[in-house]
Formats: C-alpha cells, structure tokens, sequence
C-alpha cells in the first residue's frame, strides 16, 4: 500500500470535514484525521486553487478517526472485505434528503393539488435541466449568487446547478421568440449552498412549484390572477384562511427611498436592509443602514415612518393623500398599480387574504413591480436572536440534537429557535429578466414560487400532533391474494400467481407472498401492515370447486362479512371491483384521495411553533 | 478592458468548444476561437489538470467570431447594453433540452402510465437527491464510470451527479437497516456524460423510471413478476406485443465463459466484449476479444458457438442436456434459476414476450443474476458502421443536419444512421449492491428500469407519421370565458373575473383575456388555438337579464346548439359541468385521458428506421 503524504494536503485537511475515512478498492480516497476546529471556510482561505490533485492521488490510508471527529449524524460502515477494509459515510449530502413512505406520499398529494390548481388556471407545463451554462444564472441574484452549486470543469461546458426555476423560464421565453406569451407551471427541485435546518423544511435541494404568465397585457389582471392562483392552493390544501399573502410593490419602495433621501446607488443595498424587518427589529435594521451601509441616520429615521406601516386599502387610501409621495412618479406609478390590483383582487375574492405589507422587499434582484410572499403562523418572527436566552436555547437545543436526532447534520439547525420555516410562498413582477437574456425579446412576467418542503414540514407537523399520520399509508394496494391449507399443502405459488396477473390485467393493485409455502398467519401479518383492505384466498378444496373467498380486512366481529365471502373464480374480478368501490366511495381511488385530501388536512391548524422565527432564503 | 492573455491558454482552447464569445458584466469569460480540429479528447490529453484557472481570470474579449466557429446550434445573443456588450450563448447545456407544450404533456402521460403500472403492484415511491457523496456512486459502474458528472468542490462534501436510480436504491437500504424488504419506484433524472443524439432520446439528463423489488425471497419470484410488470407497462403504452425482451443470466454466461476455457480476470473484459454483439457483427467482437483482450483465439471460437443462440424453453431445454455445461456449478444454478423464472413467466402470461439471448451480457457490474433488456425495432441491430455507404450516409446526415436541425449540438448524433434508439427498458438482479455499502445488510434485489425519453421519441415518431399529434394539446382548459358588447361596451373584466372565480371555486378549467376591452373575435382565436371546447360569453344585454351563453366550439353547422345557448347565471356551473361530462365521455378529464392513452397508441405502429443501430449505453 503507497502511504505517501499527498501532495494536497491542505486539500485532504479540507476534504476531511466531510469525510472521516475513506477507502475504496476501485478508487481509493483517504483523508487524514479531521481538524477540530477548523471549519470549511477557514480552509478555503488557505487553500490554494492551483492545487487540484486528482483523487487517486489521495491514497494515505488512516485506520482510526476518533469518536469527537467522526460526524455523529453519520453511519460509519467499516467492511471487512477479503483485501481490503473499506469505510464510508452512509449519508445523503449535506441538507439533502431521502422521501419515502408516507411522507413521499404526503408530499406527492401536495404536488397533485397544486399542480390541479395550476392546471385548472390554463397552465402549461414546461421542465427544464437541472444544469445552466453558468453565464445563464451569472448576474441574476444579488448577493445570493454565492450560494449557487457549480459543476466540475470535466472538459467541456461551464455549468451550475439551477437556482431557482424562474431564471431557466426566462432563458426559455428568450430562446422561444415565437412565443409572446404563456401561462407556464414548472413543478422541480433547485439547488442552494444555503445553512440547512431539515426538519423545519430548509434544505439544499428543495422542491418548487413555480406557476408564471409571461406577456403584454393590461396592467395588473394576470398579476391579480397569480394571487388568486395562491388563495387556490391553499384553500386546497385546506388551510382554509391560515395564511396571509403580505403585498408590496417595488415602486412605491423605490418611491418612498428616493423622498426619505436615499442616494441612487444606496437604494438596492436599503432595501435588502429593510427586507430583514421579519428578521429583527427596527432598531438592528436601523444599525445595519447607518452603520454598515454608511446612510444618513436622519435619512433611515424618515424611512421608519414609511416601511412600518401595514394596512389594507386603509393604507393605500392614506399614502395615495400623502402629497410629498405621490409627487415621486415611482411611488406614484406604484401606488396607482396597487389600487387596480386591489379592484381585481376583490373580484376574485381575495382581497380578504391580503396585507399590504411596507416592509416587504424581497432579496432578488430581477423584480419590478408588485412583490408578495406568503406567510403562516409557523413561518413567524419574535425570537429576538440577541436575546440571551435565545443563545442558551440554541446552544441546548443543539446538544439534545446531537442526542436525538442522529440523522441530522452537525450544523443543521432544525433545532436551532431562531431559524423558522420562513414563507412558504413568494413571488411578483419581472418585466426585465427575459430583457437580460434578449433585449428584443422584453417579456413581462408575474409568477409564484410555492415551497412544497416547507409546506410539508408544517401540515406533517400538524398531522402528528393531531396523529392523523397514520391515516396515510405509504403503498395504494387493494388485494393480497393468499393461499391455505392442510397437509401436503403446496403453497399454491402458480395459483397466486394467475388469480394476479387477472387482477392485475383488470387494474387491480395486488401483491402476494413472494414464499413458495407461506404461512396464512404470515400472509394476513403482510396485508395488515401495508393497510390493504381486501383478502383473496386460495385454498385447495375451494379451487376444486371453482370458488375462491373474498374478506374484508378489519371488519368488526358480527358483521355478516366478517368470515368472507366464497365467489365464482369466473366472477372474481366485478366482486372484487364492486367491494373497492363500495369501500372506496370514500377517499380511496387515487383522484378521490386528491381530492379528499383537502378534507383530511381541514381539520389540520397550520399554526406552527411560536418558537420559530423567520427567514426567506428559501423562495 | 483587461486583454491580458488567459494565464490557462490550452484550457481556454478547450472551453472554446463549447462556447464561442461569451462576455457577462458580472462574471467575465472569454475564449479564444475555437480550433477546428481539436476535439475534446485530445486536447483533455494536453491539458495540465494542475492548472485549474478561475474564470474571471480568462477576461479576454474576442468581439468577432467567424461563423464556422459559432456553434450553429445556439442562439448567439449581442445585446447593447449602455454601458457594456453582452453576449450570450443562449441554449441548454450539451445532450440537454427543455420540455414544452404537446411534448410535456405526452411524457407525463407515458409517466402516469408507468407509474400507474407501478403501483398496481404494490410499489412505494422513494426520492433521493440528485447527487450523491462522490464515494458512493465510486466503483459500482466499471468503465462507464468516467461519464459521472462531478460538482466543484466549494469547499464542502465531494458530490456527484447520480448515474442511475439503482445504486441510491441500494444506498438508501444500507442506510435503513429496519428495511429489510421493499417494492420501491422511483422516476427521476439520471445524467451521464455520454455522447448525446437528442432526436433519438439520447440524453445527457433524461429520466428513469424504476421498479425493484429488495428482499430474501423464493427464488425467481420477484424476478418474474419485474418482468410482468415490464410487460403490462408496454401493453399499456399500446405497445401490443412489438417489443422483445431479451433475457439471460450472468451465471450462465460465467459458466459458458469458464468453460471455454477464459481465465478469470478476463471474464469480465470478455463479457464485456460479447455484450457488443446487438452493435456488431461476431467478427468485430471475435477481433477485440483476440487482439485487444488477449483471449486465445480458439477460446473466442467456442465462445461464439454458444453466444450466438437465441431461443426459449427449447433452447433452456437444449443446454440443460449439454453435460460439459451442466457440470459447471454457476452454469447450473442459472440454467436451473431460468427454468424456474420461465415457469413462472408462464404463469403470469408473459413467456409469450421473452427471448433466451445468450448474447445479452449488461455492461454495469453490478449485476448476478437474471438481466434482461426490452428492445423494440427502433432499438435495432443491422447497420454496419464500418461499410462505406454507412460513411457516406453519416456523413451527409451531418451535412443535412446542419441545414435543418438548428437546434441541434454540432456533435449530436441524431441524424447518424449508425446510432439507435438503444433498449427501451433493461434492468436484473444485483444480490451483492447493498451489501457494498454494508456488508451487514445483505439485501439481495432485482428490478428494472425505463427509459422514458426513448420511450416518448419512439412514440411521437410515429404519432407524428400518423398525423395524431395534434390530438394532443398543450393545456387543458374546459372553458374560454369571454365578453362582448356594441358602443359604449366596457369589456366587462370584472365580470368576466367573477365568472371564472366562480368556475375556478367549481374545480372547472378556465380562463380569460387579460384584455381591458378585448375583441370578440380575438378571444375566439385564443380560445381556439388553444383548443378550449367551450366558451362562456357575457354581454351587457344578457348579464342584465340575470343570463349568460355557453357556446360549444366547433359545432357543425346545423347543430341545434351550434349558435350557443343561455342559461340563468344561477345555473351556469351544473350546465356547464353537465356539457363537459357529456364532452368527456370520451377521454377529457384527467384520469380519463390517462387511460385512454393506451387507446390512442394502440394504432401507433412502434417500427423504427431501420436504418437506426442499438447501443446500450442510455440505460
């Protein structure tokens, strides 16, 4: 075994924080023992680019990794193998996970309703790569481009993971030039660098579900109908009212900096300020303006008496009489904007659902116009993160962590009471992003992002306090076809095998024992632990006569068809459909579900932790 | 403008390939125009990996780039900014492409298709990241290996994209010793760096659909029931029996090698090599076998005398009797395995489908038992990508191409007669994958994958001959609600807004102009182009009388409906809720349209060219 030093060492120090020991046959990767203190950044200071050694390169072999330098979160797997000892971290990346089982299902009827909704508005749907040539996304995020996954340089094009799926739209409608407009809904994961907090639905890579219309039209109507689109959702998946979609407009944003006296290029810089007022309070936003961002103190006091404001058509009424603003053609324009959209918002009915919200700014960059995220109780500010017991509650909620959940990662920060689900919906107006990418093709467009992991985590949350969980089981299968019998029973492998093959051909969800001798008690184990609701039994005498019995699982004692029912052979098929549907004129065809869905989750309180607090880098 | 040359020179040639001039305020790339000859593989050969310059680094700036170096598939932008010129390559990354409209809408079809298929038979859904630690997917793939697709390093864990659903399958079971048998699906994105033909549903990133069934069972059980499954999803997609599935066993294929007499550390290399036989004629093989591989050449000679047959029980039946074959131990266990799966397959009504191909090898390692592989005539053999006409032919189909298909990669291998479809489906048994991971965690599996984006391009072809396209739409609105009016009419937007609020709230698809006054005529074009079946029209006169028109499009004349009919606005969503079902009794509503895809490709003829030759590497 070559146990040179590697020539990267400083690579392999880095490198180390993410693995512990790590040796393959077909490539063999080492690291030496992990650094305690050193995090990831700290390195790559140190790093230097120029080095970028190969990984068959790193073949020091280290045996032990101590216990503190192992990640606790992680399954270390250490085989013997003849040759050689292989280890590996047994995890999925950092804020990443694996969906399965009910929680797979959970969110797969979340996708449904919202893509129904999606569709139900004239919706079309468009995918896109996960990957962009790099100079796609370059430019288009502010601050947060940093948190954008690049591809290796494998020898041909640059590419980063995708960022959101808005982006990707625009360079579409920019490379479709036949198409002027379109309604579009894109429902895909995306990918950010950001600090995870899993269970609270912050992951690095996370779901979308993006629904756009791009085009000309009369000021305000499709931007009316984008948060119509929203009140949909919801109300759909039952939060029936818990929810509140805070509106404000960059115009009148811009408006109000330009007459506080904030010089042009402060604006951008101000308002990112003033996007954190969910975050912290006014008195922080104030120190970062002044003393990070150099503002005229004067100047953010002036901003103070705008942006705290909240209301309704109250508000708007209040400022479209505030003289010094209206005579601000932005604010104006903006302000103007806002009446038409409230107008619509009431034909739709949904003005009710709405806050005009001053604060709200929203971090991206490609914004224009009307701007709105999407916010529950679970999604919520009041932690002040100064606060001393705040830092006592993070620094023991992260020992429990390192107790209890053994599937997070180190730094993960589901338990961390300063850090909320953040909003679980946003959007607004860009009328230039298709212009960066075309300037003959200047598109306007209005759109939504819903987050379906925060969505998720939130109706989970709720579902398992109320332990209605249990109501969603993680297969969709309706008969277990089952054998029996005395001595010289043969298991009836074949028999099973045709009687689903015909439930199958006819569409029905069947499964059997894949035993060549099952056990009955076994069998009827299999079908209860999977909530299958109907039995097809097999016996050899029955056979002989052309019969086979039908039972309903989990009758209670007395009913009539507690023991089963014998049927024809030739006439299974129509009494087995006949029994599902009779069972399933409730919730249990797969549109039915859909649409029972939104029942199940009425009952649900999306109020979620007051502990929480909230922070949107999400959408 | 800083026009220093690029410290990396030979990697700015290299990126040339791909991109031509690219220059973006934010993060600054140039290239050098690119050379004609070099392709990437050489000069990866000259590169020094040592160099890895970032990219702001190469700023120079070519601002002319002569048209044969543009790749002529892009959509070279130059905008004028004021301050700076733009440039952008706008495209999708290389084997890449975007989804839209009737497209979209047929491969998600085919997707509830299959997965329909999937749950009927007791499969749960299971998600995965995109990526996983590089280590993971290390090792599993053997030569293919090289087509991974790595992330940069950004100073955290070492990631890759993943290659297939299987192996985080097989990582997921490690990782979840309570499992220890499972029916999962999973339908994602797999990528791999692989020469693309796009036409041909060749991709760098195109979708698997994934059915495995992990756990200790009755041999060949689950086997057959993957391949019922397999059956029942081609008879769903109309299929109707025009695809083979080719079955073997890498335990006979051992044992055949064994005793021709094949060293074992060449078996691998020699499997290799005869899994080549569906691209080339024996000759070719022999010739890599004897010369590349160093195989003697009389072994070669009796290997061909057993690979080259094809055939069913008969030919079971026939290697079950030749005695040097039974007597070795692994040529036993798998002949003894098929005799057992064809039983069963048997069973299940399928038997009928397969093809005993002793050719058939697999390329991944990972395999031990049953592989199997479905191909249809588009997949197919015959093409001789050495003969001269075959050199003229791809020669000219370049040529062609780059007059008609713009939007093709300069190096895709669409219009290249030697290239095919490949396998529509393949898949087996891999007993020892999960037990890589954790030797603990022995879970022996077997399951199959589908290649959807073959799939949707061998329908549409032929949807596409038979001029069927157009029955599929783009969106599924049910109802265009418009407006109309004589002098002094307002357009009724707010009207036309509470009519649809109130189709919307009745789960009915429609929408409207976005118009303030639109054009009676041009909210009928919209609503024709986009297929819509009704309208719903308001007017002043009839709006005042409490009334309102429902017009079905596209009557014949003489329909006693054809001019439309008023109804009270009280009733209009039962009628219309009534006219569409009665629209859909055919096939318009989700669920229906769903099952009547299969109808609709019943006719579909699924022969490709014959011109086209199978390679394997998609699957």
């Amino acid at each position: 075994m070559n146990s040179a030093v590697p020539s990267g060492l400083l690579l392999s120090a880095r490198r180390a924080i993410a693995y512990s020991s790590i040796v393959l046959p077909s490539c063999r990767l080492a690291a030496v023992p992990s650094a305690r203190i050193l995090c990831p950044k700290t390195l790559n200071e140190i790093y230097d680019p120029t080095i970028n050694t190969p990984h068959h390169d790193l073949n020091r072999k280290y045996s032990s990794v101590s216990s503190y330098d192992r990640p606790r979160s992680h399954i270390l797997v250490d085989t013997m193998a003849p040759k050689e000892k292989v280890s590996f971290n047994l995890k999925t990346p950092k804020g990443t996970k694996d969906w399965s089982g009910s929680d797979a299902l959970l969110r797969d009827r979340i996708f449904t309703t919202i893509a129904s909704v999606f569709k139900r508005h004239g919706g079309m749907a468009l995918d896109t790569p996960v990957f962009e040539l790099r100079e796609i996304l370059a430019g288009k995020y502010g601050e947060d481009s940093k948190l954008i996954y690049d591809l290796q340089d494998q020898g041909g094009e640059i590419c980063s993971l995708r960022y959101d799926l808005t982006v990707p739209f625009a360079r579409w409608l920019a490379m479709n030039p036949d198409v002027r407009s379109m309604k579009r809904y894109h429902i895909a994961k995306v990918y950010r660098r950001d600090q995870p907090a899993v269970n609270k639905g912050r992951m690095r890579e996370f779901y979308q579900c993006d629904f756009d219309i791009a085009g000309t039209f009369d000021p305000m109507v499709p931007d009316a109908e984008v948060l119509r689109i929203v009140a949909e959702v919801f109300e759909e998946l039952g939060w029936d009212g818990r929810y509140t979609i805070k509106i404000n407009h960059r115009k009148i944003l811009d408006g109000v900096f330009e007459v506080c006296g904030v010089p042009q290029d402060k604006i951008r810089p101000i308002s990112s300020a003033v996007d954190k007022l969910d975050k912290m309070p006014w008195a922080d936003v104030r120190k970062e303006m002044v003393e990070d961002k150099g503002l005229d103190g004067a100047v953010a006091d002036k901003i103070e008496t705008y942006v705290m404001q909240k209301g309704a058509r109250d508000l708007l009424e209040k400022l479209l009489k505030d003289e010094t603003l209206t005579a601000n053609a932005s604010a104006k324009a903006g302000l103007d904007d806002m009446a038409l959209l409230m107008e619509y918002l009431d034909a739709f009915g949904v003005l009710d659902k709405i806050s005009f919200d001053m604060s709200l700014a929203r971090g991206l960059d490609y914004y224009t116009g009307v701007i709105y995220e999407i916010v529950t109780e679970g999604s919520a500010p009041a932690v002040d993160s100064n606060a001393t017991e705040v830092k006592t509650l993070q620094k023991s909620g992260k020992k429990e962590k390192s107790k209890k959940s053994t599937n997070l990662d180190e730094d993960d920060r589901s338990n961390d009471p300063t850090v909320g689900v953040g909003s679980v919906a946003a959007g607004g107006r860009y009328d230039n992003l298709v212009g960066m990418f075309l300037s003959k093709a200047q598109i306007p467009c209005v759109g939504v992002s819903f987050g379906v992991d925060r969505i998720f985590s939130i109706t989970k949350a709720r579902l398992e306090r109320e332990k209605s969980a249990d109501a969603l089981r993680s297969s969709e299968v309706d008969v277990y076809v089952m054998a029996f019998g005395g001595k010289g029973f043969n298991g009836l492998l074949k028999e099973r095998m045709d009687i689903c093959k015909k439930l199958w051909s006819a569409g029905i969800k069947a499964e059997f024992s894949y035993k060549i001798k099952p056990k009955l008690p076994a069998q009827f184990k299999a079908a209860e632990q999977a909530s299958v609701p109907f039995a097809v039994i097999l016996g050899d005498d029955e056979l002989a006569a052309g019969k086979v019995k039908i039972k309903e699982l989990g009758l209670e004692e007395g009913h009539p068809e507690k023991e089963g029912v014998l049927v024809d052979l030739t006439s299974l098929i129509p009494e087995v459909k006949a029994r599902l549907a009779r069972k399933n004129s409730g919730t249990s065809t797969d549109s039915e579900a859909v649409a029972g869905l939104a029942q199940k989750l009425e009952g649900v309180d999306v109020k979620a932790d007051t502990t929480a607090k909230t922070a949107d880098a999400g959408i």
